[in-house]
C-alpha cells in the first residue's frame, strides 16, 4: 500500500493554546500516551495551524477529550481555523483555567489534562509536542467510586473506511490482563 | 485529579523487533501518529522490555493492528516477556518480513506497519521511538475497492473503567470533516 499511519482506531481530542491570550481549540487525532511517571502525552500539530502558535507563546496546551455528545463542535474545531473564527464562541464552550493558568479547558468536555511542553520534534509536517500532564480534571458525573469510569465518557474514535467518520465504543470484549494468561499455559 | 495520562479510548497494538535475530512482539497503548508526510508513528516503550532491545540492535519495528480474534494474543504479547518465553510460538502467529528485512510482521493482523526509527525520545519510564512508516501491508480481506475498510478490521480499544477491558467499536456517530460544517454559520 505504500507507507501509510495506519493506527486504528485513533482516539480524537480537542487540544486547547491560549494564542495571544485568547483560547482556542483543534481537533487533533495525531494524539498519544508517551511516558507513564511523569505521565506525558504527545500531540502532532502543524505549525501553520493557529493552535500551534498559542503553544509556542505559552510552552502549555491542554488535552480535551470529547463526549459524543460533543461530535459536532469537534468536527467543527478540525475543519475552522481559530485565525478566522471564534470557536469558543461558535461552539458555546464554557472555557476555564487550572493550575498552569494559561491552558484553557473546557467544562464540557468529561476529561482534561492540563500540560508543559518538555520537548518539541520538530518532524517534516508537523510539530510533535511532548507535554508533561500537571493536572487532570476529570467531571464529577463520570466517576464511579471515586475512579474514572469510561462507561459514562461516551468516548468515540475517529475512523475511516470508504468514508471519515466518528464512531462509539461497543461491547467489552475481555479483560486486560487477564484473558492473555490462558497462553501462558503453552510456553 | 493529580496528573494522569488519560487520552480516551487508547488503541492497543503490537510492536514487532528482531531481538537477537529472533522476531518478538509486545502490546502497547502509547502510541500515536506523530506526521503525516512521510507518516510517521511513536511507540513508547520501557527501555527494561525485551523489544526495546531488539528496536536498538535494529533501529526498525513493526505495527501490527490485531483484531478483535486476536484479543487473547494481543493481551498475552502485553504480560508476557519474551526474555521467559516464545510469544511467537505460544501465538501460533505467522511471521513475515518485507521491505526492511529485519521488523517482524504478524499475518494474522489486518494491518502491518514497517518502520525505521527516525529519532528516539529518552523520557522517564519510557523511550519515545519515532518510526518513518516505509510500507504498509493490509490484508485482502480488509479492503473494499481497493481501498482499507475499518468495518472489515475487527478494531478494538483499550479502555479503562473500574476495571481495564478491551472494547469493541460501536455505531458511527458522525461524518468527519462534514457535521461540523452546521457550526460554521455562527460565527
Amino acid at each position: 500500500m505504500g507507507p501509510q499511519p495506519l493506527i486504528y482506531p485513533m482516539p480524537v481530542i480537542l487540544v486547547g493554546a491560549n494564542v495571544d491570550d485568547k483560547p482556542n481549540f483543534m481537533a487533533v487525532a495525531g494524539c498519544g500516551i508517551a511516558n507513564a511517571e511523569p505521565p506525558m502525552v504527545s500531540v502532532a500539530i502543524r505549525p501553520e495551524r493557529y493552535t500551534h502558535r498559542g503553544i509556542k507563546q505559552n510552552s502549555t496546551f491542554s488535552v480535551n477529550v470529547p463526549s459524543t455528545d460533543l461530535v459536532k463542535e469537534t468536527d467543527y474545531c478540525g475543519i475552522e481555523s481559530g485565525s478566522k473564527a471564534n470557536k469558543v464562541e461558535a461552539c458555546n464552550f464554557k472555557v476555564f483555567y487550572g493550575k498552569l493558568g494559561n491552558a484553557p479547558l473546557i467544562e464540557e468536555c468529561p476529561i482534561n489534562l492540563e500540560c508543559k511542553v518538555m520537548h518539541t520534534l520538530n518532524l517534516d509536517t508537523h510539530s510533535l509536542f511532548i507535554g508533561r500532564v500537571e493536572e487532570t480534571h476529570i467531571s464529577k458525573g463520570c466517576l464511579t467510586n471515586g475512579k474514572p469510569d469510561v462507561k459514562k465518557f461516551k468516548a468515540f474514535v475517529y475512523t475511516t473506511d470508504l468514508d471519515y467518520h466518528y464512531q462509539a465504543l461497543g461491547e467489552v470484549v475481555a479483560r486486560a490482563f487477564s484473558i492473555g494468561k490462558e497462553l501462558k499455559v503453552r510456553k
